[in-house]
């Protein structure tokens, strides 16, 4: 049993949007201090435009910041925007169901009920709270150092140079 | 999310041994029953022998039976034995964990909080009852018909040709 890793990363990139709400976050730098794959972050950043949870700032100086306040997205309902589905066992799906017994069998409706117990855990957490101590916060940022990289434009005689070549 | 299917079909034959105490089952007959696979069926029943859910008697007129009562038998045991693992997600695995930051991040801990109180609901619930309405027991049993398939020596005559060929 897991969650997809375009959960795991979700999780991460509103982490860090919310650890540092007071600037734009770039998908680069987000890929780079957590050393995971920018073309996966990029789908996953799509997500979570689309569900209302991130917001994407355009052009120069642009980037990523949390849509709303932390304190308003509940793990619950990120994972219900980002994992693909909660088909736990093949009746769970009624399209794809083969199972002769479903409209009588007992197993599904202990297991909805398990599924609702997970739910209900992550429907009360909210990215606020997961914030909330400085401690924690503050080593979280040591271990993800941000080292603005400076892209420097070539001076004059160098670009004038190779557009002469 | 979703749960592997040898915990899907795990389930479907723990049920079949449970609803029909009274005699073996053959993997043949359940594979059939259920329509499933019944090269998949074979190793789940390995499975579910070495973590002592069920019988396995060998010889003519063998087959499955559950290996203690029902009332035993919980759905959250069962799942241990079957699900690979309950590795949610990446940092869930120290071996193979990757991210920086999981000394101090509290996602970890949340989804540690439900996912137990998603085993607990199964840890209460056991093989008898979800076995304990007779009417549904019954509407079970008619969409799953066991028809006995008898398997008929070959005359004398014939063997004795086949064995002359």
């Amino acid at each position: 049993m897991h969650l997809t890793s375009h959960t795991d990363y979700a999780l991460r990139l509103l982490m860090m949007l919310a650890l540092e709400p007071d600037r734009l976050h770039t998908i680069e730098e987000v890929a780079t201090r957590y050393a995971i794959s920018r073309n996966h972050l990029m789908k996953i950043v799509l997500t979570l435009v689309q569900a209302g949870f991130v917001d994407s700032v355009r052009g120069r100086g642009g980037g990523l910041r949390l849509a709303k306040p932390a304190a308003a997205i509940t793990l619950g309902s990120v994972l219900r925007a980002t994992e693909e589905n909660f088909t736990l066992v093949e009746c769970f799906d009624r399209q794809s169901n083969t199972c002769a017994v479903t409209s009588c069998c007992a197993v599904k409706g202990a297991l909805h009920e398990a599924l609702a117990a997970f739910m209900a855990v992550l429907d009360q957490r909210t990215l606020a709270q997961l914030c909330d101590s400085p401690a924690r916060n503050s080593r979280m940022r040591q271990l993800l150092p941000y080292i603005p990289i400076a892209v420097e434009a070539p001076p004059r005689a160098a670009r004038t140079r190779r557009r002469a070549d």
